[in-house]
């Protein structure tokens, strides 16, 4: 009875991920989704007390989103150097939903999709939806390797293949933890001229820098050829499921389409709120929070590798976002099972590739344990790795 | 740069109806919204105040829905005659994600759709994106003529084309009003069974039933082949966009890959507000008065067609929901620029066919003017068409 489509999503990862998560006493860095003791529960319930009286807060709003929370949005781009208007921004249920509404607007059965590898597989499985070519360009330790993917760029344009969209996450990469440079992102944003694609840049992490400085969006480089996604899922509360996308002008109609077909409109309430939440200035002070919290686990994670951890294995060095990528040497798949028996749990590499898994890397959260448990997880890790 | 997929799908419908909708201070019948002054706000207040205070609430849920709330429509779905279980629950934005969800999970390019006609044109814009063929079946004033369905399903047989599916609005049908028959929803599950199809059963309005008796759902007669939806968007607040899906077993799994592509999980903030508002009884003392505001404007339009249409036109006698339709005889198209300038607005039947339009159609939305202005609106009408 089901569609070729729904069949064709290969579903092993994300189970297999989600049985870790929920997994009981282990020490977890399996996770990526926010610590419940940090929502800003104070400023929630003062928010929320107001908006509850709001009759058009309990309203259908429009396919797009209200336009006061697009508007506000719109301003927050210049945060990232992109100008833009409200009228270039569409509210969505997550940024998972900003993926679907793009590929369902964009790709077309054999589009050539670009993907990271690794990359976030959720956005894999969106993607197999709609029935896409994947191709694969390497990471390295400042994002995507431009010089490589021009090489690929111009191979599939001798075999007449037409790419349609590159998928990056430029900041604090899920599960990478690298950051494009800004030298390639101008370098994508002139690929994706000259080779006429688009650019889904997805910044779900963006706001979570505990060091170092600020890169542009790729969006500001590329205005008229990269759809952008934000999200307040990680810097606010994801149980509203508020994000957003800021596409350019030539896109919003036809994005307006595929948002209408998939939902009608967001949750007016939980836009209400989000965004009463950044008039007040609460967000930005609940980001200050988040960092504050975060970046004491992240040195936690990165001494105890540094201490624990036997020759050979290599790790990413993020300044922000949620996770540490490891290079084991050793099967991460094979390993698990004895590491959940030592009770420590992480997610397997192998599930983050369109095609080529690599079979010794690890995704490592940290920003759901406490430090004490990160430096104990770390140690039994390396145990296992010796 | 769209897919074709997207430049698929016939906008205009939408386009016209929203415009109208979003209309001035003209009569309104174009509409089918809730009215805001009849939101529950003391009762939202007490729950919300209530709910800000659970952590869980700000966090991500599970795919398919926060386990109590599914719970409790399983329970709920008894009053349908179904016997189910949460299992077989998923939470979706609105029944028109849950429509999408489906559709995604079992459209195959080319597969056979039988829709009513009429139907819910927003529907015919989401199957679309999944490229089926429409075949049209017409309504009487007892649903869908299940003879004329035979003979169309022997037919498409003998063709070798195979039915996938038939979307049925079954209870105060959009746009037409009518409620199908005990004896032909039982015929329908049997040509489910006969013919290997899905009956996809939506049903907004069933609880909106001003008069005559509640009749079993097509789920009740057919479970292993009816996914029923239901939502809570007309007689609670579409501004959580909280719905559902009961949907047989062996469905569910894939159905759940389906919503998690989409867009992870349905808002847990709205899914908490709408359980404690069926838990503390709120929901039914506010079905109850939504019957009690809505009975008296449907009267006041069926009393007012009754007064002051001219010969020929002709009208449906729902026992509840939200819409009358009109035959008028007159092309309804045609004749909505005029009916906006002397200050009335509907929505011309055309829109709600998947294949051949009637031109001489009206949908009348009732539940949103006052009876004072349902009565002069239907007068200016019946002028317009006398």
């Amino acid at each position: 009875m089901f569609s070729e489509r729904i069949l064709g999503v290969d579903t092993s990862a994300l189970r297999r991920v989600l049985a870790l998560v929920r997994g009981g006493s282990v020490i977890s860095f399996a996770g990526g989704v926010p610590s419940p003791e940090l929502f800003p529960m104070e400023e929630l319930g003062d928010v929320i007390m107001d908006v509850s009286k709001m009759r058009e807060a309990f309203q259908y709003g429009p396919a797009l989103g209200i336009p006061e929370l697009r508007e506000e949005l719109a301003g927050y781009m210049k945060s990232w150097s992109v100008e833009t208007s409200g009228g270039e921004i569409m509210i969505t249920h997550g940024s998972q939903q900003g993926i679907d509404v793009v590929a369902r607007a964009l790709i077309d059965p054999g589009d050539v999709i670009i993907v990271e590898a690794p990359t976030y597989f959720v956005a894999l499985n969106t993607f197999q939806i709609y029935g896409p070519e994947f191709v694969e360009v390497p990471l390295d330790s400042r994002g995507i390797s431009t010089e490589l993917l021009e090489g690929l760029l111009q191979e599939l344009e001798s075999q007449k293949k037409k790419v349609k969209m590159i998928y990056t996450v430029p900041n604090f990469h899920n599960p990478a933890g690298v950051t494009m440079s800004e030298r390639r992102r101008k370098k994508l944003a002139k690929l994706a001229e000259e080779f006429d694609f688009i650019i889904l840049e997805d910044n779900p992490y963006g706001e979570l820098r505990y060091l170092g400085k600020r890169v542009r969006s790729i969006r500001s480089f590329a205005p008229d050829r990269t759809i952008y996604l934000g999200s307040f899922s990680k810097i606010f509360a994801p149980g509203f499921r508020i994000a957003w996308l800021n596409a350019p002008k030539w896109a919003i109609e036809r994005l307006e389409v595929s948002k209408q077909t998939s939902d009608v409109c967001t949750n007016t309430f939980g836009q209400y709120v989000t965004l009463e939440f950044m008039r007040r200035g609460y967000l930005w002070k609940n980001v200050e929070r988040l960092r504050r919290a975060y970046w004491p686990k992240l040195r936690a994670m990165l001494e105890a590798l540094d201490e624990f951890m036997p020759e050979g294995v290599e790790w990413t060095e993020p300044e922000g976002g949620m996770f540490v990528w490891l290079k084991t040497g050793k099967d991460a798949d094979a390993l698990l099972p004895r590491a959940v028996e030592r009770g420590v749990a992480y997610v397997p590499g192998s599930v983050f590739y369109a095609l080529k898994p690599e079979r010794d890397r690890m995704r490592l959260n940290f920003t759901f344990e406490s430090e004490d448990r990160i430096n104990d997880g770390i140690r039994i890790l390396a145990e296992l790795l010796s």
